[in-house]
């Protein structure tokens, strides 16, 4: 049962006003109230869920929920129905809709240090134990948690929010509306080094700076380099999740996400709107175009074209058996080239 | 040889306790003393090390060490034998024995930044820079290093070491005896985003929470996420190595094991006792039974039946050897059309 | 164009001058001067590019720089050349030259926590919210960013660089002129365990530390593991890409350096000079020689020799040509009977 305190916290919207704000079709009392979103096997009375899996589907008169989405027209059912085009996205907006909290601004703990011209906007959230550089300027509305290093002559747009022990060196841009998780590291060195006359690693100096353009999310600890000249950029609306690399001077275009433990080398350029499975690598220089997929653990040597789909890795499967194939895996070559001899003697025969 | 200092430090026993302690059986002096643990090769007078591998057990009598743990029956030696069935598991518990210190509270700095609400245990071992948000609670004999950020609502168990930097996101819930290494973070948004009708990426709001239970271990820079709606869950005495990622509503079975640089996806369920190599990572949803072992670097695209082992990867060779063989590993459709062919051909000769 | 501020900050060269600190041949006016190195395309007047790539080198008549790096004689062009047997080397001591800046203490903050016992050395440049444990020796002109926690006993040599949130465990050594980028974690558990009797994991306490030599540079969010026993070693001048996992004990040798996301398991031996591409992995105990190169996501199982080249993964391709592909992968061994069924069968044919 949702309790009387949690009612008193949540937002309440009739149906009719939900379905206008989450761009569905209701099917169902208009006036109908509900109050928060759950998955389908714990919404009760009073929530919204969706369902788009057929075993869902087949169970929606089973649900207690007040108001379900789903795709399409299904058969007549008790609940009420929202019928949305895509209803994980209805969902999403719903959810958002329900529980996102409106922002407060906490204030600007004394315990901030900040160095000498630096600017600070408006309605902050700076919490204990930040740190920021000189020649910073924050935008309004920004949300500063314990433990963020902020460098110096960095820009931070309105309505950022970056998460504890998140490290940002000098010079970097950040638009608004970004969200950076805990422990991610933006700005420092990429990794550039050529041996010389002895053998020993000379460093090439790292000049460049990353940009975070607006709207963009960054999951937790991940490293992003700034670059050797110029910038290093995720475009608007890139979404990054956790443990992911972005070498120096990597442009990732707008809209494009990517999974966790996936990593880029310097100068990768990635399209807009492509999806990147997790723990993929890309070599240097690599262009992807718009929109193309790339499958979990690719290895990317080549550039891949634009709505492309590409992949590369072995699945799991029994052991013995990925060991019997691997070893042969190795013998390709000999394989192919007794495959030849062969098809070479029996066109001998057909002939003779 | 071992200092004085090192001498008044160190824990003291007779073979005779140490025998029963680490579950062996002694051959050899009941009353000989032992003060340290150390490896084969510098294991000297006064000290216990244990010998498995067949180099080190052919030079048993070479060894100054005042006492062997073993397997099994040996040739006659002049050391004092430890036979264990688990030879590293006796020598594991021997280091524990001799080696651990005892928990000596540090008490709490006064540096400490706490919120409203928040209630912290007794003989605590709390250092400067430490940051807790409002309405969490401390159990007993914590120790939280420098730089830690504990948000809302979190519960902490006692005994539980949480190392510098790491970061614990509201409503968390750890257990009791934890540690967790620095730069970890916990309770980070699940990476969840549908794109909308302009293909821009819209959040699912992450409304759930982690749970790690009792005895579990987490190694440096981890990121384990918050569930979307629900937990998070690593089970009792689960050990991860650095750099894992466990995404949204993944559930890790109790002492499962995972190396480095592994990733689990949004809701993977791992069942209890399973040893994940390194580098390996699962597709969403996937279900992973009890003891079954994921090779490294395996991608886990079905689910894995209890006690199975499987694996997915190519291991490295000859540059050139590999290049060749990759070539033909696309070449494979074509390869076995060739065959096909061949066997028909032969075939027909055969009957003719 | 170049700013009067800029000019003013910036050092300035003779190309005569230049050419002998970047060990090149002059092929043009002594006397004219550089400020800035810049790439090919925005080099202008007053700056000194490079050109290796063909595409830049049958442009050079085009470039507005004052001063060209070529790798040997080009056609005739108006251009100031500098030749050079390594061009990007040469480049790289340019950008030094001219662009880094010499060291200026910052002094130590006031707030600064250290612990008993510790001693710093003079000129340093501690900025606020460094933590410092007990015993622990720092040298001259070293670089604490905000937010570093050194445990007890640590040293840290000369001229040493730490970034933000980087933490350093108890009795870890770190040489002179090392570069740590933010949210590193060096020293914390190796990962060991042992399963006892009921298969609850009990660790093998982890007493060795950490010794990273002088001139090594560790890229950002890595994690390097204290030795079980003795030391996990990182020797003179390797360096560290961003996410890199060092197991306890592994070591890796002189000028070795490693690309991002690759991970050295417990007891790796790595040689000097060897290059480790991303993405890649080591099992147990490998040992990988002087000058080997390992291509990305390699997974090593086996030792590699000396200057050996290895790798093994299968390249991004079309997804359903990688589909077709990894389905007959494995197949492998069917196909090898049938090739070799196929085989016999034409011998006899042709004997008989």
């Amino acid at each position: 049962m949702i309790s009387l305190w949690e009612t008193l916290c949540l937002a309440m919207h009739t149906l009719n006003h939900l379905a206008e704000a989450i761009k569905a079709e209701l099917i169902g009392d208009p006036d109908a109230v509900v109050r928060r979103a759950q998955p389908f096997d714990t919404a009760i009375e009073g929530d919204i869920t969706f369902a788009t899996a057929p075993a869902y589907l087949a169970r929606l008169n089973e649900s207690r929920a007040t108001a379900i989405i789903v795709a399409g027209a299904v058969a007549r059912v008790d609940t009420n129905l929202l019928v949305a085009k895509d209803p994980k996205l209805a969902f999403a907006r719903a959810i958002n809709l329900l529980h996102a909290a409106s922002y407060q601004p906490a204030g600007v703990s004394e315990d901030l240090i900040v160095g000498e011209g630096s600017s600070l906007g408006e309605d902050l959230s700076i919490h204990p134990r930040v740190t920021i550089g000189r020649g910073s300027v924050l935008g309004d509305r920004v949300t500063l948690h314990a433990g963020v290093v902020i460098g110096n002559n960095c820009r931070i747009g309105d309505d950022t929010i970056i998460y504890p022990n998140v490290t940002i060196y000098d010079d970097t841009r950040i638009g608004s509306r970004v969200i950076i998780h805990a422990g991610t590291v933006i700005g420092a060195d990429g990794f550039s080094f050529v041996p010389d006359e002895e053998g020993h690693q000379t460093k090439l100096l790292q000049m460049g700076r990353v940009r975070v353009e607006d709207d963009c999310e960054i999951g937790a600890n991940c490293a992003i380099d700034r670059a050797g000249f110029g910038e290093t950029i995720l475009r608007r609306g890139v979404k990054l999740d956790n443990l992911i690399q972005v070498g120096h001077n990597t442009v990732l275009g707008e809209d494009t996400v990517v999974a966790a433990m996936s990593g880029f080398s310097g100068g990768t350029r990635v399209g807009r709107g492509c999806v990147i499975a997790g723990q993929a690598g890309t070599a240097q220089h690599i262009e992807i175009g718009d929109g193309a997929i790339i499958a979990a653990k690719a290895a990317v040597m080549k550039n891949v074209r634009a709505g492309a789909m590409v992949g590369g890795m072995i699945p799991a499967r029994d052991y013995n058996a990925w060991r019997r194939s691997q070893v042969l895996y190795f013998r390709l070559p000999e394989i192919v080239e007794r495959l030849k001899r062969l098809e070479k003697l029996v066109e001998q025969k057909e002939r003779a």
